[in-house]
């Protein structure tokens, strides 16, 4: 191979990637990969984890059976790598996990939080007793400097490790963080220094090409930067890079053929950046959150950045309100939810309410809430994430506004956005609610509100669930969610709970609005 | 607006998204673009192009009408933008085009290349004069150095712009070229600075930030970062960046409402750099020809790297071969196809060959040849970009290859591999074609070949054209280019045309193979 970088490339888009597809590839697509791999200039390749038996299940490269890497160890002429998750193996794991490696496996990693480094240091030690070549994957680079501990002890890296890589998990650090790093590192211990860059910014390239400037000894990457969340340096924009600017040479029809087969599996799995990822990586957020706050619950882009800033200020996120302990009780309730039949049956709905004596409506959502706005009952309002925003449209002159605004208890995970106008008019659940999960979704706060109220005959509109057609994940998690409630009301709540309008839930009983005659 | 940052930022996602939908877009989306950046810390948005009229269809942002611009001017709070094409327009040009602006428009950019500079400045002359703010974008920044009359002229741009824009046009350059770049138009100017990337190499943002640290005062940016080729710097990356970074104040669910909107629209046009953007970026070529070459013409990406290199070292990319100009002449000819009828009908096919006294077996592809190897008629090979490859795969014994390879005519645009052993076998085409089209074609020369060797009758298999079910685009764009070859061969060379297998090119004859009684 002609080198003319004084710097290692690993290449570990079966590990990485496999947080996609469950560590589970093709079989066509893994050959390929590892022939293409023969004919580029790239030095390891790390195939997967290797891990004790885990409850669920968890695919090929995951475990990496003895098979497994003699197939490999057979196609390609790479040093291999496996790596290790640190959170669950301990040194007595080593011998069982690592000896059908032996032969096979050239370097294992180590993937640690630096807060267990000590501990990693003990793994290491075990690991270089079998021969191999070590590396640190050491997480959280942007906030080791704040890590006094953890950075007193990298000097017995040294001993143990033949890499030390920076690992920039969240996509955020930026070339001068990565010279900085680099420094702080350098004044404490003379191990190689590695770097594994995550894309949420788009400056994987850039960071690792300053650091491999700055003396990193190895850089990591993968083929079309498959890889957890916004995903990693891209295999073929580095060696592009680097063909263009330090002329090395380079196989692109080798490279093109085992991008074209991971391009394909990108189709189905969509890695790569976008803006919750760019928010996490810009603000050194754990970007699996911020994909499930925004995109499976309630909360607006807005209010979790407004939940970042002041966590960074030090403000506590959410403000203690009055509790909900209503003193008024109602035998019977009306939970208006967000689903069209709603709309669609407003009629009938209507006439059922006036027929009643008694009755409290809670509206879980507020998209049908105008419909409903001039009924003589009172009326409840869940009130999470984008909720308050939604309220401020449907009722314009929300300076008259007669409802009541019914939060999760306190803490809530995320600063619920709360109308000025309404602060007099709301009010966060006690904590002993009657779910164990899904506490703070719109219908677990509308079910709770209906207990605390009394309730004891519950009816539910515009509760519509599967719809024909596709429908999209969120709101596939959504009638996920929504079916978990229901189900836990009906077990454990002294409550009857029935759909006035069609439902495809299969927790609800349905009584027809129509079937309901008033004399 | 609260401005933390001491410059501006222009968003042009419908000026330069229009490349990727002929400058349409639908209403609403337009709509919410629009009313999104009210809310967001953005400058000035550039909404279209302003044109003499063209002889093809191009849309409402290419020409952007009276009405138009009053719609966007009424909707939005921004400063509006429009751009004007320095290739088509000329002084005279201005009053015409840019009247209905007046009022309406605050900025008016030209987009030109350094070549025109001098003209470019007498253009702006008459821009200013009609009290607009005039912003340069100048092209091909990575090519400035070279240019020095364009740089003895760069003085002159004080006087009639606002804003001179180096553009990024390859997406190429390095924080570095950035910034030397700068370095040497402030020598020569005093204009306000601005910045224009492209992403290729994923280094938009990390340009632009570089950019404005060392002085532009305004640097462009697109959502999703829609725009030609591989696109431009991501609107909601650097707003994202700077609020992490500076405190820049944003309202993410403005941002994340018009972004929304463009990544459906991204799902049909897929812009986003790839492997031959990254090729074009990092080696400052036209991505509009290397996308053609890889992706609709038939050189291997290996090829094009290759023609690149000798383009570099100043060495012609393809060698003069001895011209085909056989003396043995056939009165009948079979092209083989790479189509899997050839293979399905292979039995028929042999009988009709065995069938003849004087033929000329004509491979336009090598994908079916193994299958006829062993014929004794005489065998020619079109010889294009990938195909000396797929020879040696199909003939392990290359060296006792008894056939003949054409290849275009000399110039060809890229080098063609000959494998060593068949360089004595090798011939290229007189430059006398009967298309104008397509020449370098695998069927271009398979039916020039015919010709060549007298051919009066010739027959095709193998050429299946469209199949049920979804196609590619290359696929695609081959079918329409055989179609034209078929075509212009029939109605202009004296030379019967059929296909013996089954096909759905329109102007293909067909003799079914099993029509042909031999008896």
């Amino acid at each position: 191979m002609d080198k003319i970088i004084n710097y290692k490339i690993l290449d570990c888009t079966l590990r990485d990637g496999g947080y996609y597809t469950n560590w589970d590839f093709n079989r066509d697509l893994v050959n390929t990969y590892l022939n293409s791999f023969n004919d580029l200039p790239v030095d390891y390749l790390e195939i997967g984890y290797r891990n004790n038996p885990m409850k669920e299940y968890l695919g090929e490269y995951f475990y990496c059976p003895e098979y497994v890497l003699r197939e490999a160890r057979q196609l390609s002429t790479k040093k291999l790598v496996i790596i290790l998750d640190e959170k669950n193996v301990r040194p007595e794991h080593v011998e069982q996990l690592l000896k059908p490696c032996v032969g096979l496996i050239d370097m294992v990693r180590i993937a640690l939080d630096p807060e267990q480094f000590s501990r990693a240091l003990k793994l290491a030690e075990e690991i270089k007793k079998m021969g191999f070549e070590v590396g640190f994957n050491t997480m959280y680079m942007s906030k080791w400097k704040q890590n006094t501990a953890f950075l007193n002890e990298l000097k017995y890296v040294d001993a143990v490790a033949d890499y030390f890589y920076m690992v920039d998990s969240y996509g955020g650090v930026y070339p001068q963080d990565v010279i900085d790093t680099i420094q702080m590192v350098k004044e404490r211990t003379s191990v190689k220094l590695g770097f594994h860059g995550h894309n949420n910014m788009e400056l994987a390239l850039i960071n690792s090409l300053t650091a491999a400037e700055h003396g990193a000894e190895i850089i990591d990457a993968t083929v079309t930067g498959m890889g957890r969340g916004a995903g990693n340096l891209k295999t073929e924009l580095l060696l592009t890079a680097l063909n263009a600017r330090m002329g090395l040479k380079l196989n692109f029809n080798a490279l093109s053929k085992t991008v074209d087969g991971f391009e394909k599996l990108k189709q189905n799995y969509h890695w790569g950046t976008n803006l919750p990822y760019m928010v996490s990586g810009a603000n050194s957020l754990p970007q699996k959150d911020v994909m499930e706050w925004v995109s499976t619950r309630y909360y607006s882009i807005n209010s979790i950045i407004r939940a970042l800033e002041n966590q960074k200020a030090g403000i506590i996120d959410n403000e203690r309100l009055a509790e909900f302990r209503p003193n008024k009780k109602s035998k019977k309730g009306l939970i208006i939810g967000g689903g069209p039949t709603a709309r669609y049956h407003q009629r009938a709905i209507s006439e059922f309410i006036k027929a009643q004596n008694d009755l409290v409506i809670i509206h879980a959502s507020s998209k049908n809430a105008a419909l409903y706005k001039d009924i003589n009952f009172d009326q409840y309002f869940s009130l999470v994430g984008n909720e308050g925003y939604r309220l401020e449209q449907v009722f314009e002159d929300i300076k008259n506004f007669k409802g009541n605004c019914v939060l999760p208890p306190y803490p809530r995970k995320m600063g619920t956005y709360i109308p000025a106008a309404i602060g007099g008019k709301s009010y966060e659940l006690p904590s002993d609610l009657f779910t164990d999960k899904f506490g703070d979704s719109h219908t677990a706060i509308a079910l709770q509100t209906a207990l605390c109220l009394g309730v004891e005959e519950l009816a539910v509109i515009g509760y519509d669930g599967y719809q024909e057609g596709s429908i999209t994940q969120k709101e596939q998690s959504l009638i996920y969610e929504n079916e978990y409630l229901f189900k836990k009301f009906v077990d454990s709540c002294s409550c009857s709970l029935y759909s006035l309008t069609p439902t495809n839930y299969k927790s609800l009983n349905v009584n027809s609005v129509y079937s309901i005659i008033y004399g």
